[in-house]
C-alpha cells in the first residue's frame, strides 16, 4: 500500500509523497525504516517523530507538526482515524484451514465452507458452524449450538449447549456463553427475601433448591463477548444480548437478562437475572446492576456506580446507590464540604449558648465532636 | 408426563382435563402446541396466555386466568414450583457413557462406575473420580485430586492437584478450583503493612518473596462453583466450602477462606484470604469482604457492600464501608438532604450574623460555599 | 532434612533436638506422627500444640511455647520465615519430562531444554519456549509468542500470539493474556464523549466501530498472572508488566496500561485502558482504575476504591472517588455523624425562631426532615 491508498481509505488528506510504500503501521518510537508509518494523532506523540525512523505520519489536522517528514497523512477525527488505519494493518489470528485431525467434530455437526477448526477444539452432536467461522485450540462448541458465519472463537471460549450465535461475534478467550442461571428457592421465603421486606433476617436457608435452566443465550450479529466474562442461559427461554452490542472482559450476564442493540460493558460490569437493558446503553466499569431493572436507551452509567432502580432513557447516573449525575456531584461535594459544616454548626450552638444563657454551663457533652462507633 | 402427574410431583392442584400429555415446559409466548406446557406464574406472562398455542398452564393460585385453557395446575410458591417444574423438564447436558479415546486418563487414576469422560479432558495420576461423575471436553483433574460420586464438572473446569470434591457438586465452565493463593511477604514490613499502622507509606517493597500454597481445597457435597471462580488453595492445611454451598459466577475466595454450609455468593463476590463464613450467609453481588473477617450464621450483605468488620449472626450489612442496615439507609438519607442542611445552616449564620453585629460586615468569606478542591 | 537443616536454611535458632528428622510441614492439629513440623507462628495455633501429634514446632521469637515438644525452631519475622519454609517443603505440580506425544507443538516453533509440555497443550507456529518451561495440560501458547525460561504455565492459561513472557512468570489457571483491547468508536463523538463534557448525552452510538488491536503484552521476569486474570494486548505497542510484579486473580488490565515492577493487584482489581502505574503500587481487592491515570511509586490504595484522578508518589488512598486516606476518614466519620447534625441543626432552627419571633408561627415546612425521592 501506498500513502495515497492509506489515505484514500481513511477519506483523508496527503501532504509530501503520496507514492512512498507503507508496509506497517507503529507507535513512532518503533519504526525501523521507511516502509513504517508512524501513528502521531495526539501530541506526546507528535514530539517523538524526530527521532522516529519513520519517514511518514498520520497527524491530526491542525496539528504542529515537526520537520523532516516525507509524507504526512492528515486526519479529522483521530480516534475514528484509528480504526481506519488498524482495519488496513489488521494482524488477523493465525487459522490454518479446514478441521484439523487433531480436533473433535461430532459426526452429526453440520461444518459450512471456509471453516477453520484448530487442534483440540470441540464441536458437539449436530451443532452447526457457519461459512468462514474460525475455531481456536481448546474452543468448546455444545450440542445443538449454531455459530453465525464469520464468527471468531478464541481458546478456551466456551459455547454451551442450544446457544445461537450471530454472524461476525467474536467470542474472546475463556468467555463462556450459556452456563445456569444462579437460581435457587428455599421451601418458604428464606433470608433474602425476610430481610428486604422486614430489613430483618427471619427466614433461614435451611433447604436450598435448585432451579434448573433450559433456556439458552442468543447473541445478534456483530456482537463481542470479552475475555473471560459468563453470560447465563435462561431459566425457560433465552438470555438475549443484541446486535452490535459489546461486552468487555470479565463481565457477568445473569439469567434471563436482556440486552439491546449497539451496548458498551465494560470490564468487571455485572447484571443480575431478568433486568432490561435497552439500545445503545454504556456501563462502565464495575458497575452493578440489581435484578429486574430497566435502562433506558442512550443511558450511561459512570464508574463503579450500582445501580438499584430504573434508569430513564439518556440519563447519566453515577454512585452507590446511582442517582442522576448532577445529583452524585452534589453529594461529593457535600461529603468534601461536611468537615467545615461541622465547624459551622459548633460554632452557630456556642454562639447561641452564649447568648442564650450567658450563666449556664452547656449540657450537649462531648457527643457531637466524636463519631459513633462501629 | 400427563398433567396430574406433573401436579402430582409438584403436590399442586388441576383444574380441567388432568389427562393431557405434556412434553414440554415453555414460556407462553413460545409453546408450538397442545404438548406444551405455558409457565404463567406472573401477571405479565397470564397476559400473553391468550395469544399462547399452549392449552395448559401453570398459574399462581389466587390468579385471574384468561379464559380457553384445557388444563391448569395451580401454585402456591410459584418461585418453589418452578424448581420443581423444571426437576422434571430438564435438559440434561450431552455426556457419552466411558472414557472417550481421545480423553486422557492417567493410568493410576481410579475410575469409578458409570463415568463420563469426554474428548480432551484430562484426569491426572492417582486422582478419583466416583461413580456416575461426569467431565465434559477440556476439564483438567489434578493429580491426587478426588471427586466426588455423581458430580458434574463443566468444560474449561480446573481442579488442582489433591482438592477433594464432595458428592454431586457442580463446577461451571472455566471455573478454578484449587490455585496457589496470593501471598508473598516483604524481608522487613512492607508499605501495605505501614500504610495500615501509621497511615503512611514508610517500608517499600523492594524485595517480594514468594510464599507457597502446599495446602489444598475442600469442598462438601451439593457445593456449585460457578463459571469463572477462581477458589484458592489454603497455604497449609485447606480452603473449605461447606456442603450445599453456591458460588456465583468470576466469585474470587482467597486461600485458607472457611465458608460454612448453605451459603449463597453471588457473582462478582471476592473473600480475601483466611476470612470465616458462618452457614447459610448470603453475599449478595460483588460484595467485597476483607481478610481476617468473620461473618456469623444467617448474615445477609446487600449488592456492592465492603465489609471489613465483623458481622454478627442474622444481621443485614450494607455500604462501604458495611454497617447495619439501618445506619446505611440513615446514611444514604442524610446524603440526600445534604445540599437542604448546608442551606439551612447558611441561613441560620446569617441570621445570627443580623442579630449579633448588625453593624459589622462578615469575614466569614465565601468558604462554606465552595467544596474542597480534589 | 533435620531441624537443624531447616533452621539454618531460615536463618533461625534451635531449641531440643537438633537431629530430629523432619519430612512435612503441617498444621498442629493435621500433624500424624514425629517426622511432622507443626507451624505454630501464632497465638491460635500454639494452643493446639498440646493435642497435636508433631514433637516439633516452628514458632515465634518471644512465644509461651507449652510443654512437651522435642524441638523448636524459633524465628523473628514469622510471615517472612512462612515463604522460607514453604520454599523447602513446597509441593511442586505434577510435570513430566518432555513433550507428550498427545499435546500438538507447531513443527516451527522452538523448544529449549528441559521443557515439559502435558497432554492437550497447544504451542502455535514459531513460538519460543525457554528452558525448563513447564506447559500443563490444555494451555494455548498462540504463534510467536516467547516464554522465558523457567516459567510455569498451569492449565488452561491462554498465551495470545506475540505475547513475551520474562524468566520465571507463573500463569495460573484460566488466565488470559493478550486478548484484543475494547476500543471502539463512533464516526461523530458518542454518548460517552457527550456525557463527559456535558453531563448529558447528546451524541448516540448509532454506529460502533471496531479499532482493531495490533499490539501485545510483554512480561517482565518473575511477573505471575492470577486464575482467570485477563491482560489486554496493547493497540499499536505494548501493555506491560515490569519484573516481579504479582497479579492476583480475576484481575483485568486493559490494552496500553503501563505497570512497573514489584506491584501488587489484589484480586477484581480492574485497570481502564493507558494508564501508567509506577513502582511497588499496591492495589487491594476490588479497586478500579479509570484509564489514562498516573499512580506514582510506592502508592497504596485500600480495597473496593474508585480512583479518577492521578495518585502521587508513597501515598495512600481510598474511597469513591478515592482520596487520601486522612480525608477518606474524615469523609466516613461525617458520615455517622450526620444523623446528629441534622438534629442540632434543627434544633438551632427552632431556637432562633423562638427567640426571633416568639408571637409568628413557623414557615418552614416539614420538608428539612424527610429525604429527598430516589
Amino acid at each position: 500500500m501506498n500513502i495515497a491508498e492509506i489515505a484514500a481509505a481513511l477519506g483523508a488528506q496527503v501532504e509530501g509523497d503520496a507514492t512512498l510504500v507503507i508496509r506497517r503501521a507503529v507507535h513512532p518510537s518503533e519504526a525501523e525504516g521507511p516502509e513504517d508509518l508512524a501513528l502521531a494523532m495526539d501530541k506526546d506523540l507528535l514530539a517523538l517523530l524526530p527521532g522516529s525512523r519513520a519517514r511518514a505520519a498520520v497527524v491530526a489536522e491542525g496539528a504542529e507538526v515537526p520537520e523532516g517528514l516525507a509524507a504526512r497523512i492528515i486526519v479529522k477525527r483521530p480516534r475514528y482515524a484509528m480504526a481506519g488505519l488498524l482495519d488496513l494493518f489488521e494482524r488477523p489470528v493465525h487459522a490454518e484451514a479446514g478441521v484439523h485431525p487433531q480436533a473433535y467434530v461430532a459426526p452429526d455437526a453440520e461444518i459450512a465452507d471456509g471453516v477453520s477448526i484448530a487442534p483440540f477444539a470441540y464441536v458437539g452432536p449436530r451443532a452447526r458452524i457457519g461459512a468462514g467461522v474460525v475455531i481456536l485450540p481448546h474452543v468448546t462448541v455444545g450440542a445443538d449450538a449454531v455459530i453465525g458465519a464469520g464468527s471468531l472463537l478464541h481458546p478456551g471460549a466456551r459455547i454451551g449447549e442450544r446457544v445461537v450465535l450471530g454472524e461476525r461475534c467474536i467470542i474472546h478467550p475463556n468467555a463462556a456463553v450459556g452456563n445456569d442461571g444462579f437460581s435457587f428457592v428455599t421451601p418458604e421465603p428464606g433470608s433474602v427475601e425476610s430481610a428486604k421486606t422486614t430489613g430483618r433476617v427471619v427466614g433461614t436457608n435451611v433447604l436450598i433448591r435448585r432451579v434448573n435452566s433450559i433456556g439458552t443465550v442468543i447473541l445478534g450479529d456483530d456482537v463481542e463477548i470479552g475475555a473471560g466474562a459468563t453470560i447465563d442461559r435462561g431459566t425457560v427461554t433465552a438470555t438475549r444480548i443484541g446486535s452490535g452490542t459489546k461486552i468487555d472482559n470479565l463481565v457477568q450476564i445473569g439469567h434471563n437478562v436482556q440486552i439491546g442493540t449497539n451496548c458498551m460493558l465494560c470490564g468487571h460490569v455485572g447484571v443480575a437475572g431478568s433486568t432490561i437493558i435497552g439500545d445503545r446503553v454504556v456501563l462502565a466499569g464495575k458497575v452493578g446492576v440489581a435484578d429486574h431493572v430497566k435502562i433506558g436507551n442512550d443511558a450511561v452509567v459512570a464508574a463503579n456506580s450500582g445501580v438499584g432502580t430504573d434508569i430513564p432513557a439518556k440519563e447519566v447516573y453515577m454512585g452507590y446507590p446511582a442517582v442522576p449525575r448532577a445529583r452524585a456531584f452534589e453529594q461529593y461535594k457535600g461529603l468534601a464540604r461536611l468537615k467545615r459544616l461541622f465547624a459551622d454548626v459548633a460554632e452557630l450552638k456556642a454562639r447561641l449558648r452564649a447568648s442564650d444563657a450567658p450563666a449556664t454551663p452547656s449540657t450537649d457533652g462531648p457527643g457531637a465532636d466524636q463519631p459513633e462507633r462501629g
